[in-house]
């Protein structure tokens, strides 16, 4: 054992290599589990996900790991105290449950049969979010290897919840609920990404998000569109009324309120975002999008950082079969989301967004509006000394390279975290864009992945000293 | 056999009454096959169907009874000369396919099962349109019970085509590839309906309709809204703001040159449909709709009867499962159909149609449009002798009630035998609007199918005289 840098990112090296390949085995045999938490028919697989992972990490040397009950899907918990009376204590989070995903979505292989390709691990949850929790395990194993210590340098706590891709609905109470045992002097939030692999960064933020479905029924069947058509209200043309209004010409939100507290960005803030190397034509391949459109007056990276949207993910109503069907139909559905940015309060939209809705509706057309438990938006304050440790860290990870700082379009339980135990919050991801988060054929990239278990290699000794 | 009114009323309801168990049979026996034209599953049964009522126009005594091809789903052709040089004659037009339908859409019992409950023959199809074919077997055989004929006394000839359902694509060719072998004096249409069970009604025109499926791409395949959304278009968002542009705030099409050409209703047309009994909340029960919405400027009425429309009768696009997928969607699809009154060219509004919609998607989305063939829309001439030889017919089945006039929202193919042929038409039908034609539950009232078979059987001697 060494302490000298390139000594300790050689032993962190050799080690990690050595146990690659069951670290592998292990995520492959976690992916293959389909831990979908929107789906009810999944309940089973998020229970059984929870219960591999607590007993796989029992195996890595947690003294403790238990699955936690909410009212909806399982946590798995797991603490290893550092045996030291004024160690640091560190809590990571990361999720267990996956998006749906099926193989006629576009997916080449079947979403739960992982299977590595090249450099890549393709596999529902292989990037978000359980490789990303996964590479935990080995880390910590490399970091005891790395220091000579039994147990971790920081008390060790992980949380990772089984309901992060339907909202987090009791993740908040699961906290509050927890909340001594979940203390800690720093969060570390493992289910967020780097800019590319070519230039490592650190997430400083993410956007909340508030998501609704709203049904609208007009006749109570489908009806003749010969018989009845351009006389009664048509419940898909009141559902596209509602789409279409969202926004105005320059693509800004028209709900009332809506920017009400907004943190705008800084001219200082945007002068480090458009130092980024941002190539938008690589970018639009990257999101397999035509072209950009977007809140007037701001950058692609600035609309997707740190400004708030209102996205349609789903709309459905009438006739969709081959063929047509000449009919008025008797209802539409539509799922809207909207992101949101600092200082933004998720209550006061749903109430914005059911009375910009209720005034939208015409008469003769009913509607019902339900909204998910919201996630609230998350800034990590730039001048923490913890921050400083990650990004040495991860430098060492990356073999010296400089760590930039970026901000994260997609929406976690982090800010829970930072509000119920008032720790801050910090962020150490190692996907990349291209990993098709929530897509068919999501990956990770291998070297990235076991960047990752570097970085925490380094980090818990770092920060046992950057947290005292 | 008799020709004063009284005993003819009776001698033709005694006949009808006599073979109305046997009739019911045979039509249930039709009802059975699902003739859907849409779905490609059901070309089979579309045969099938042709094939049984042609078999079935040979028991009823037509010396000739053929399957037509098309390019599509066949048509049946079938004749019966009257037998003499200067008979007229008549073609009657109908249709043997249906609209789709599922016991899951809302019906209480199976669609394709026919079941008699209490005085109604509910199955898809019962009214539109194989119960409204139907009754001229019966009234044929009761035309000539009445008459003491051994054939008809006008040249009978039946026309029932396979593709109504589907916007009848090659029913103008067909027609055309027949017109000698169609020739007629008069077509007589059973596709419509009477204004209630207690008001008898002739129609004198139907509207037309095209019909669209617009399909609209973005990303190529769905992708995460934390990490693009904001950004990218969305073709959800680009199909909702095709749907909500397409009127304004008066209800009115906002396609430019849509209302090119359309025949303005009259002073006195609009006095005769004031008339009428109508009672707008029954209307509204009727079409199981909760309020009126129209063009600005014209009653209920007119909106369905005299004025062109745009209705949504299908959208889709993105996440429709349970919970929530907060998604960017990867593409999105509807489906638009225009009534057409007279005046307006179906081939003028596709050009408009697609030179509007290619104008109002954002770049970065591709789009594509199918129209579907378009059926015209048809007006018959009031003062024609022909239609009160119709109007005689219909009051002596009906005892002697006055019959007035109404117009039919619906389309029918009506208007290329008028183009192709020359002839005038006139509508035969005994459907009511609370039948529910393209809805689950579709009935007949057999009561007013009785009236059908009636009229028939007085029609063919009283048009025999003023057709010549």
């Amino acid at each position: 054992m060494s302490d000298t840098p390139d000594s300790a990112v050689h032993t962190v090296r050799t080690y990690t290599e050595q146990h690659r390949a069951a670290f592998l085995d292990d995520l492959v045999e976690w992916l293959r589990i389909p831990s979908v938490s929107a789906q009810p028919e999944h309940a089973p697989d998020v229970r059984r996900s929870a219960e591999w992972l607590a007993g796989k990490l029992r195996e890595t040397g947690f003294p403790v790991a238990e699955v936690w009950e909410t009212e909806g899907a399982p946590a798995v918990f797991a603490e290893w105290p550092a045996g030291e009376d004024d160690a640091p204590t560190v809590l990571v989070y990361g999720h267990h449950d996956v998006q749906p995903a099926a193989r006629e979505d576009g997916w080449d292989t079947d979403p739960f049969e992982p299977v590595i390709r090249g450099n890549r691990l393709h596999a529902r949850g292989a990037a978000d979010d359980k490789g990303q929790v996964f590479f935990h395990t080995l880390g910590v194993r490399a970091h005891l290897a790395l220091t000579g210590r039994s147990a971790p340098a920081v008390n060790l706590k992980l949380l990772v919840e089984g309901e992060e891709e339907s909202g987090s609905p009791h993740f908040r109470a699961l906290v509050e609920g927890h909340r001594e045992r979940l203390a800690a002097d720093a969060v570390v939030v493992s289910d967020t990404g780097m800019w590319s692999e070519t230039t490592p960064t650190v997430c400083t933020g993410m956007r909340g998000v508030a998501d609704c479905e709203i049904e609208l029924y007009g006749p109570d069947q489908d009806i003749h569109s010969g018989s009845f058509g351009g006389a009664v209200p048509n419940p898909v043309t009141a559902a596209a009324r509602i789409v279409a209004a969202l926004h105005d010409e320059d693509e800004r939100v028209t709900i009332p309120g809506f920017y009400d507290g907004v943190t705008e960005l800084t001219d200082a803030e945007r002068a480090l975002i458009a130092e980024l190397p941002f190539d938008e034509s690589s970018w639009l391949a990257t999101a397999k999008s035509y072209g950009t459109l977007g809140e007037a007056g701001y950058s692609t990276l600035e609309r997707v950082w740190a400004r708030p949207t209102a996205e349609v993910n789903g709309m459905g109503g009438g006739y969709q079969g081959p063929g047509g069907k000449t009919i008025v139909p008797s209802s539409a559905m539509l799922k809207l989301s909207f992101r949101l940015v600092a200082g933004q309060d998720p209550y006061a939209l749903e109430t914005a967004v059911r009375d910009w809705v209720a005034a939208r509706v015409p008469d003769g057309i009913r509607h019902k509006i339900t909204f998910g438990a919201p996630t609230r938006p998350c800034l990590t304050p730039l001048d923490h000394p913890a921050l400083q440790s990650v990004v040495r860290s991860m430098s060492k990870a990356f073999d010296g390279a400089k760590i930039r700082f970026t901000r994260e379009g997609g929406s976690g339980p982090a800010a829970d975290l930072q509000d119920v135990l008032a720790a801050p919050v910090l962020f150490l991801g190692i996907s990349v864009p291209s990993d098709g988060w929530h897509a068919p054929n999501e990956k990770v990239e291998l070297d990235l992945l076991f960047k990752g278990v570097e970085t925490v290699a380094h980090l818990w000794g770092d920060l046992s000293g950057a947290l005292r």
